[in-house]
């Protein structure tokens, strides 16, 4: 990874700030959402697409309007998933349902969903938005499946059948960080490793936090990838497999994205090898 | 009005039936949906939107993409309003929520959402994506301010307020049915005048609504036209107050709908001259 030679730096700092503005501008209305949007959140999904967008030397408004609809959806997401998990925080501070209700929570994630696709409609490339469009609505349901299938499952599924919920529920709002900047620039080849690499790093990044929690997720009878191990192997043999199948995940992730063209695949290279150390951590 | 001179007929309804099937293939793995789907409603949405593309010219596939789309919208609207609202009950049988419990409820409105826009991204007339996208999304984003405004609201409201939030809450998506084929027509200069009885046609059914219902939502203590005029006239004056609101808002309507061009909106004067006697027969 030569993340030295991307020409970004302060340039794509200015597209996160004006990334915010713009989403901010598409649920200005919407209190809830304003506050939820407003209460941070690492942004990571419009940095890669900003990132590769510039790298695959897409306009900059066409960047904005696609980091845009990739932020809002995972934050839809984030908000929705908190209602119906009836989870109480979120960055730090009362979820939104908390805050406002369930019912406003459930019309703030309804309107980030309607203005991502809203934000699509504004591509100046006209001829790509029906692409995208699809391409965005195959994510969206698939994490939804993965989604309904986490709500329908117990807690004493097989390890296949974690990685299965993991990838589905997390990996396709994540790929399109990637596919859409690539899509737009006449990269419909690359769709499918976009793929592979957004389900397996879902993955890794789930293990990552169970190998954080598994303590606190047993007590609480929480799904955990640890303690689902810790049936048939002892707890530090669990953990040793868990670590190693999220480095063996890992790895898989780095050798597709080093062949992406021009580095538009860089940030997510960073963010593999920077989970890669987390994990390595939990020896 | 001169239903009789509507070449369409049977043609509409196989359409309807077309448009059913075309629902249910895009959101075919999502059980919730698939039965809420399955559980009939009358498709006044789509009717609209049918005869009102076939009376302007479209092609059946693109006059399908937005059946589909308008249709979808609504439900997911319904879905998720009985989750908001706890109602258990629709359309004769437990809520959605009731059955799949909330959670599962919260994904099926958020998948007809997102698969109402792929709907879109598939119209032959590439040209009028993104201007069929910007309009829908307005559609949605006042329809949850409506909602918003609702749930924020208390029963001991103005009746100027009540027309308004009903106006919002129901008049946009109902709006969907006749500006999408209208925009794809090359219609544009007609949506104000959509908007006009949309936001009219909204309030008086809400009103006719009321009329059914004014002694049990006194009983209950929810919102009512009847039982907010009544809080200063007698009850036999409040209703005729409220019906003749009704008829007022809707002769506005049938005013409007008779310059339509083609007779694209002979559906809806069909609806408003229904609507009409329903609201007399209150006498």
């Amino acid at each position: 990874m030569k993340q030295s030679s991307l020409p970004l730096g302060t340039n794509a700092l200015e597209l996160i700030a004006e990334c915010e503005m713009d989403m901010q501008r598409r649920i200005a209305t919407d209190e809830p959402s304003v506050v939820h949007l407003g209460s941070g959140g690492s942004r990571t999904r419009a940095r890669i697409c900003i990132m590769a967008g510039q790298q695959l030397g897409l306009s900059k408004h066409d960047v904005l309007c696609l980091a845009s609809a990739v932020e809002l959806l995972h934050n839809a997401s984030l908000v929705h998933d908190d209602v119906q998990d009836e989870d109480n925080e979120r960055r730090g501070t009362e979820a939104l349902w908390k805050k406002y209700g369930a019912a406003r929570a459930i019309c703030s994630g309804d309107v980030m969903i309607s203005a991502a696709y809203a934000a699509i409609a504004d591509l100046r490339c006209s001829a790509k938005i029906a692409d995208v469009l699809r391409e965005t609505h195959g994510a969206v349901a698939e994490t939804i499946r993965g989604q309904s299938l986490d709500l329908s499952s117990d807690t004493d599924i097989d390890p296949e059948q974690y990685e299965k919920i993991a990838a589905m529920k997390s990996g396709p709002l994540f790929r399109l960080a990637l596919s859409l900047p690539l899509l737009v620039a006449n990269r419909r080849d690359l769709l499918k490793k976009v793929e592979y690499v957004a389900a397996r790093f879902a993955v890794a990044y789930q293990i990552n936090d169970d190998l954080d929690d598994w303590r606190q997720d047993k007590e609480n009878g929480d799904l955990n990838i640890v303690n689902l191990l810790a049936k048939n192997l002892s707890i530090d043999e669990a953990l040793y497999v868990a670590r190693n199948r999220a480095k063996y995940l890992l790895r898989k992730c780095q050798r597709e994205l080093s062949n992406f063209p021009n580095e538009s695949a860089a940030m997510v290279e960073q963010l593999a090898t920077k989970l890669m150390q987390q994990v390595e951590k939990h020896y």
